[in-house]
């Protein structure tokens, strides 16, 4: 019998890889050796979840280590992998007592991504909290909580959540006022968040704008819904020090001088692949820092596959090895490579960079390449234009300006990306973008695309032909 | 100084037209000849204003005379073209005196489409109506509205509404029971608008179910809400016969022989393009009886186009004439033509049948090629598959199941059409599935497509890309 497929890391791409590992291959024996206690969990749900949108940890489980050992898989968790050799092909497992050494067919690497160590002077200190993970999201909430409504069972998620450390929050005053440090993605989710228990939010982003890879215009639209909302932003500042007296956070300290009490902070400002393990092997790692995969997810090494938030991947425009740590390109590279291991190749895609975030009320997406510097960098000769025009019929209620950006070269009309912002059904429209994207289509042939049109959904001409109207309107 | 630009049709492919080729020449002189009084209206909007949720029909009007007159074009309302002489180059035009002819440089028939004349015997009867114009939803309107409450003024539309007529059904006691004879989407539509005063809704289709170019998954979910609705569904019954004494419908009569009593009766069976100007002249009509075009709109003479409903337009998928007769592609064409007459060549693109409804709360969408024996005929090997998957992250509140088809042909993988339906976002999902179309790509390329996901706007795979995992997953 062959060795078996070894998965490392028990989340999006590690368990799509095990499972459609074994969908394919029946008879192959796949082991998953998850270091934590949680797997397959929704990093993009946490926000959600300090909000209290949604109420208990194990909602956002999208399996059950049950449902994983019903598929055959061997589910180790609290065991780290901590090396790799690529000539005896074994990887070695620490698990509380002596380190084992666990032979391997197939390898995959799906470590994932962590939140930056130490990001800013001040980091370590009490209440100061970054977003990764479960027990963070179960830490924040237990401290917004009032003391008095709050009982750790009412996080949920069992046997796998900290206890202690959210029943040391859950005991603490909720905050009145935080820092949230970085206004990506994250920090806007977050913002949200806070604002629904009543905490006055203040919103600090080193650039002019919030999330930055948005684009101009999406940034614009969210900072208005932003000050709507009565956070207080504070962008073109940068945090250079969180402070503290007796090791707990009381001011942020920013590059102005200017300082701000608050009661805790949530620092945001990026993540980093968790890339060590290919450290002292002949496992290349890209130039993002992220393991370097083929178009099977392949890493340098032969039988050694890399996938998810450690993993580099092909950009859909450029074709450039692109670090995109998100989930979809996580999902659907664990689930091509376990389904190649299994015995049936398959390309695991390209990534677009596409992503979408809800900024209150306002829907925002974006996918391919924004910047124009990026653009150029790979050749293109970037025009861009951006427009506002309705979601539906003008006629009909509900109709809402939607604002789209779309950037194409100048020459050739290619499409490189676009953004869009509005409260009327505007994220999933970046969708559209995106497959025109991957259809590698013109822009002229974007505005040809026969879309939908009906009043309650959409006007004659979608806001994102509108765009591409006036784009390629613009070429010469 | 060349003859004129002359645009038989003041609608949205003869105004588009006529628009842009002022904005592409503004020294060329376009005429515009339009045989009624209404100007570029929204035909789908009407069921929106017959229920009262579109208050009044100017809200309808996308430009106003005035507005057109602002752009330097010459508009005749009241001005029927008759005749056209190619050999000549000139039109036939009447307006109540004598006829006059006006040469043309350019021509373009945007001439529209009509309600079938006398679908079934009893279509003559008084309260029977079709939907075809903006008279008729306030003839509409105004039967639905007690007597006591209507006012012609209140139906808006100034100088253009037929006001007799409104006049007399404003009069009437309202209908209890009214029978919609097809449900394609205007009956579907219409059932909502009728339901909205409370009427008694039947609704006759021939078919086993509604909306039958949507396919059958997206006919079983609008059977669904329909009946919440209360809405009686009376498929796979045909109406042979409106029945009523003293010129005033009393019955409907299905083959069946079942009959039943109803205050008045709406028929939406189908649409007929006026291509009557074509005959007797060299201009061809393809195979659906609309005007054959080339990519540019041409017809088969020089330098006379046709655009709209009154014309075929190129197939995305299979590349052949399709009669089409949808909002996007008349303006679309209409645009295009206007940049090549005005001195800049534009292809008019191509039509994949996109269309979206509103059934209730449903959102329904398709695009395509989805009935297997035209796909056949079209020299595919069909292979269909039906998914439902959530609109958003299923832990997300307001997440809704969304019922995906896609079509691929076996041997290649070429998409060939989809359809969607469900409450949450879902019309504008298929905006995706069409853009895959204008791409060419296989279903395992759309699979692969790097759609946006967020949890409270779209689950890590999309439902589009569930279905296509499924499809893709089914092919040898």
């Amino acid at each position: 019998m062959a060795d078996p497929f070894v998965v490392v890391g028990g989340d999006a791409a590690g368990l799509s890889a095990a499972s459609k590992c074994r969908r394919t291959d029946p008879d192959r024996d796949v082991v998953v050796f998850e270091k934590g206690q949680w797997i397959s969990y929704a990093h993009c749900g946490t926000p959600y979840f300090v909000k209290g949108e949604v109420e208990h940890l194990e909602n956002l489980l999208s399996l059950s280590p049950a449902a994983v050992a019903e598929r055959g898989i061997d589910l180790r968790r609290g065991h780290e992998v901590v090396e790799v050799d690529t000539e005896s092909r074994t990887v070695t497992v620490r698990a509380g007592g002596e380190p084992f050494e666990q032979p391997y067919g197939d390898l995959i690497i799906a470590t994932g991504a962590r939140a930056v160590d130490d990001p800013i002077e001040g980091s370590s200190l009490d209440r100061v909290f970054t977003l990764h993970g479960l027990d963070d999201a179960a830490a924040i909430r237990a401290y917004l909580t009032p003391p008095d409504e709050f009982a750790v069972a009412d996080l949920g998620g069992d046997d796998a959540v900290a206890t202690d450390v959210a029943e040391r929050y859950g005991a603490m005053t909720p905050p009145e006022t935080v820092a949230i440090v970085g206004a990506g993605y994250v920090g806007v989710e977050m913002a949200e968040a806070f604002d629904a228990w009543d905490v006055d939010v203040h919103l600090f982003q080193r650039s002019a704008r919030p999330v930055p890879g948005f684009g101009d215009a999406v940034g614009d639209a969210v900072i208005e819904v932003l000050r709507d909302a009565d956070v207080t932003t504070h962008f073109g500042e940068e945090v250079v020090r969180l402070r503290g007296d007796g090791g707990t956070v009381d001011a942020v300290v920013c590059d102005t001088g200017s300082e701000l009490d608050v009661d805790a902070a949530l620092v945001g400002i990026g993540i980093r692949p968790n890339a060590e393990l290919a450290a002292d092997t002949p496992i290349n790692l890209g130039a993002s820092g992220a393991v370097a995969t083929d178009a099977y997810g392949r890493t340098s090494v032969g039988d050694v596959y890399a996938a998810g938030d450690v993993a580099e991947m092909p950009h859909t425009v450029t074709g450039e090895a692109t670090w995109d740590p998100l989930g979809l390109p996580a999902n659907r590279a664990g689930r091509a490579i376990g389904a190649t291991v299994g015995g049936k190749p398959t390309p695991v895609g390209s990534v677009a960079e596409t992503a979408m975030v809800k900024a209150f009320d306002l829907e925002c997406g974006r996918t391919g390449i924004l910047d124009h510097q990026r653009a150029r960098e790979a050749g293109f000769d970037p025009v861009a234009k951006t427009i506002t025009a309705g979601s539906r019929s003008g006629y009909y209620p509900g109709a809402a300006e939607t604002t789209v950006t779309l950037v194409a070269d100048r020459d050739t009309g290619q499409l490189l990306g676009g953004s869009i912002a509005g409260t009327d059904r505007a994220a999933v429209r970046i969708d559209t973008v995106a497959t025109a994207l991957g259809g590698e289509l013109t822009v002229g042939e974007l505005e040809r695309q026969d879309l939908g049109y009906a009043p309650p959904f959409s006007p004659v001409w979608d806001p994102v032909l509108v765009a591409a109207k006036v784009l390629n309107g613009s070429l010469p």
